[in-house]
Order: structure tokens, then C-alpha cells, then sequence
């Protein structure tokens, strides 16, 4: 017979953790960054708000490390390797993946809904805005930057092209679709960015 | 000598328009689109609540109009034949004029203040989103698509092109980079996206 173990902390707090994560993605997706508080996600948690100040000096920080998770863990489902874009050799092939992927996360009602309302306040508050783009966007974006500098060595892209200023081609269209809202973000609507960007409107000689 | 004038009716209920514009854009730039009022909105213009409600049935009816003529406005500041795209039958010359004065108008912060409190209240209230989105922004998109269409016909873009994708490539990179605030928005980079949608980023055989 096995002595009975003791609870183990570090295990407790990692659930603490993630049930803080869910809280503040769940509240911010529902009633928005402002009226999200400190106080409701650690009701909703079922942890004291003093565990989470513990953890985390405000409500901006817990949400973005809460986002940051999500994030994190949707790139992990999407594929072993994690967060890359992968090299197949074969540009327009990997850059449809990763297009469809984005669209297919943002068609995901649990990524839609807190990544608006935190998307939203970036747009509105120049502070938030910038932590977002330097924990989140930028290292993201700089996978575009790594992909399309490889494919640049292996003749798939013109030498003269500003890979930071391409990468914008396929980034850009998605979410102008996704924040306004005008048309479906679909898979088919993906394969034509990515072809559109890479082959380009005009008629080739 | 002349008799005195009585006071115009019209011109004076235009004038009370344009200081209920002025006042609902500034304020809504000022404390966001969430804590903008009726009441806040009237006391600046220097009018009676009574005269907005007599004009328009909300907040945000106000809100929208006042947008809509601050576009309307600067569409038509930008020169003659008000808010259209040239056809000089030079489409990339054409394009780089549109997506200029686009970059030119996000950097003022005269709209750049108003648009981002009323771009982040249609990324979370998709009512609010529905209503700019048929308003203001599919108007804009359709003089696009109207150009593109007649460079098609012109040979200058490929027949298989659709040009409402298509013109995701020239409306995206600037709506990613001004919402996100990710570089600055410079005629160079217009001049950069414009070439590359044009082109393509694969090489020309």
C-alpha cells in the first residue's frame, strides 16, 4: 500500500492559474475590457483576489498573460513545432496553413470574444496598444519576416522586398475582414490572399 | 440703404448642426464612444438636448453622422470630384494618390481621435460594426472594386482577379498598421503596398 500524498502546491496553483486565465477570458469576452475587474475574476475563479494580486501587480496584466495562454496554447494545437511558420520548401503551401489557421482561429467564439474586446482597447488606449504589440503581435509577425527572408534565399521571393512590409499582405486582409466584420473569413478566402500577395494583380508578362 | 435682415432659419439650424458635429466628434475622441452623451454633446455645441433628440433618435445616430459628413468632408477636400478614385489610366499612379491621402488622413488627429473610438466600438458591438460597415465603409470598398474593375477591362489586372479580395491588399496593411500602431504610416510604405499587391512578391519569370 502507497503512503497518501500530500496536495501537492505547485500543482494546486497551476490549476489556480489556469481557472484565473479562463475567468479573465471568459468575463472580458462577455462584458468588455473596462468592466472586467479584479475583483469578478477572482470570484469567477473561485481563488482570493489577493492570489491573483500576488501573481499580478493589475487587471491589464492578468488579461494579457490571460490572452498570452490562448494564444500560446491555440499555436501548440495547431501543430507540433508550436508557434512557427512551417518550411516545407513550398511558400504559397506553408502561407495557406498558416492563413487558414488564423481564420479558423478567428471564427472560434472562444478566441473571437476576449481577443476583440482586448484587440478594442489596444485601438483605443496608445499604452495598452504598444504591450500588446510587443508581447503579442511582434514576435508573431516575426515569424512572417523569418519565413519570407528564407524564401527570398531560395528564389520564392524577389531580393528588392521589404519582408516586414510584405508580411502585411497576408496579415493585413484578415483582419480587416475579422474587426469589421464585412465578409466571411473563409478558407478559400485565405488561398486568394495568399495567391493574390504572392503572384500580384497584374497581368504577368 | 437696405432693410435689416431677418435671421435665416436655415442657416442658423446649419450652423447648430455643424457644432453638434464638431462637439460629438471631439468629445467622442476625447472620453471614448462609451462615456459620450447626449447631454455632453448638447452643452458643448451650445444647444438644447431637445435639439438633437428633434434631429436624431440616438447617441449613436449622432455619432455616425458626425463621422459621415468628417469623411464626406475630407473625401472632398482631397480634391475635385469629391470621394472618388481617379482613373488617369494609370492604375498604380492612381492607387498610390488613394492610399496617400489614406495614410495622410490617419495621421490627423482630427479623424484619427474619432475613428478609433468609433472603429472600437464596431469591433465589440456588432450592431454598431453592421451600421459603419454599410454606412461609411462599403461605399468607400465599392470605389474600389469600381476601379479595379475598369483596370481590368483595361488589361492592367488579370481577368481572374476578384476584385473585392483584391482590394483587401491595399485596404488591410494600412487599417493593421494604424489600428495596431505597429510603424509609421508613410507615403513610402502606401507607395511599398501599392507595388507589391500590384506585382506580386514571387519573381517574374
Amino acid at each position: 500500500m502507497t503512503e497518501p500524498k500530500a496536495p501537492d502546491p505547485s500543482r494546486r496553483s497551476e490549476r489556480s492559474r489556469r481557472a484565473i486565465y479562463e475567468a479573465a477570458l471568459g468575463l472580458v469576452g462577455e462584458v468588455g475590457y473596462g468592466r472586467t475587474t479584479v475583483e469578478a475574476i477572482a470570484a469567477r475563479a473561485g481563488v482570493g483576489k489577493q492570489t491573483i494580486y500576488r501573481w499580478w501587480p493589475s487587471k491589464a496584466a492578468v488579461l494579457m498573460d490571460a490572452f498570452l495562454d490562448l494564444a500560446t496554447r491555440a499555436a501548440e494545437e495547431a501543430g507540433p513545432g508550436g508557434p512557427v511558420i512551417p518550411d516545407t520548401g513550398d511558400l504559397r503551401a506553408d502561407l495557406r496553413l498558416v492563413l487558414r489557421a488564423t481564420v479558423d482561429q478567428m471564427n472560434d467564439p472562444a478566441y473571437d470574444a476576449p481577443a476583440r474586446a482586448l484587440t478594442a482597447e489596444g485601438v483605443i488606449d496608445a499604452a495598452t496598444g504598444a504591450r500588446f504589440v510587443e508581447r503579442l503581435l511582434a514576435p508573431q509577425l516575426e515569424l512572417y519576416t523569418v519565413r519570407l527572408r528564407a524564401a527570398q534565399q531560395a528564389g520564392a521571393v524577389r531580393p528588392s522586398v521589404d519582408p516586414r512590409i510584405a508580411l502585411e499582405l497576408f496579415v493585413g486582409p484578415l483582419l480587416h475582414r475579422w474587426l469589421l466584420r464585412t465578409l466571411p473569413l473563409t478558407h478559400a478566402y485565405a488561398d486568394a490572399v495568399v495567391d493574390y500577395a504572392l503572384d500580384g494583380l497584374a497581368p504577368r508578362p
